[in-house]
């Protein structure tokens, strides 16, 4: 064996990483045991163990506890996207944040809100609707519904100078969340607001999330015409 | 100290988690030093190590080396998603998959393409046109150019069959890529290939796959309208 020692998992992956993509190891194929890859890396099992594992977990190796472990057929790649709050996405791309508060009413909301957020159908909820800005120029529009019972706090803010997107996130913590990605026509007042073409073909981000049992908060984000999310592969 | 023992890393995180969703530990908090930790939950520091990097991991907590480990105050949400063949995409949301090859030329690419792939402007490339179906209804139209320096072997198939997508995952490993998702008006010829209305909103991904230094293919996938990506937070 000449393969020189292997000092911690990630240099495991590496040399694993490296054999998939040279194609030494084929989609589909067996690989060598646990057992046998450590002795060939002069490491710990448990370092293979750790470095087979992430490997799994990103969908290039495929684990079974009696089969063996084999190169995935069909690998599954995994995009990682950061959600992270509005302000700091505006100013991580160089530009001036700004925000306008649009209307803040506390109100009974359509039914498909209501009976997605699984509150009662005579349950008034917060409503807020609000422009980011990006060098003054519209980002994204942000509509909102918060449910009070589980933030009772939100109906002492006016959110006139801080965003609900912002407020929340330190105010209310959520356990889990749905996200969805899809393609919006403009509405009329999407297109007022954002100052685009009626119609205009708009990014939207749909998040609910929530706080074991009970809806936090639904959001709908809709981007100026142009806008693009990227991560790496 | 009352805490039962903790056995794994995955107890440890859940109780931090625990303390985090709980407001115990409130955001920007300091939270106690892994030794102290370890007293406290009766395991080895090690595995508090590991619950905590991978909470720091996920955008919850803070660890600077010095300063010590704090409660994240603004915690970046990560959405993971799978992006698997379009085939098996289909086949998990229980429809029939079916495919049609549209178009396929050697060509010289327009100037926007053989920048991103970092091809020579006078490199004729490989270009693909295709309809990915469900249930016989357009799914996704597939406008994909391959880099034949790569992948030669993608000059002998005729993507009659077997989509591009499909057979280049199993021919033409990556490295990494690079994926951005948008929303886009339908042209004239995307309208008439999904079959929907000029000017519709389109949700669409384009990606770009490098094999170390060598663009693979760059791919725009357009979805038909309605279509959402969804993932949990």
């Amino acid at each position: 064996m000449n393969t020189p020692a292997f000092r911690n998992w990630q240099s495991v992956q590496e040399e694993v990483l490296r054999r998939i993509h040279a194609r030494e190891w084929k989609p589909g194929d067996l690989i060598p045991n646990e057992a046998d890859l450590a002795l060939e890396f002069g490491c710990a099992r448990t370092t293979v163990n750790r470095a087979l594992r992430a490997l799994a977990d990103s969908g290039l190796l495929d684990r079974r506890r009696k089969a063996g472990t084999r190169v995935a057929a069909q690998p599954v790649a995994k995009a990682t996207l950061d959600i992270a709050v509005i302000r700091k996405e505006v100013e991580a791309r160089g530009q001036t944040y700004g925000y306008r508060l649009i209307a803040r009413h506390i109100t009974l909301p359509p039914v498909v809100i209501s009976a997605a957020m699984r509150t009662k159908p005579d349950r008034e909820l917060l409503h807020i609707c609000a422009l980011h800005l990006a060098d003054a120029a519209p980002y994204a529009l942000d509509d909102r519904w918060i449910n009070t019972t589980v933030v009772p706090e939100a109906l002492d803010e006016a959110f006139q100078t801080v965003s609900a997107n912002e407020w929340l996130l330190t105010h209310a913590p959520y356990t889990h969340g749905e996200i969805a990605f899809s393609a919006q026509a403009a509405s009329e007042t999407d297109a007022q607001s954002l100052g685009c073409a009626k119609h205009s073909a708009l990014f939207a981000i749909d998040r609910l999330t929530w706080d074991k049992g009970a809806s936090v908060t639904k959001v709908r984000l809709l981007f100026s015409p142009g806008h693009q999310l990227r991560t790496v592969l």
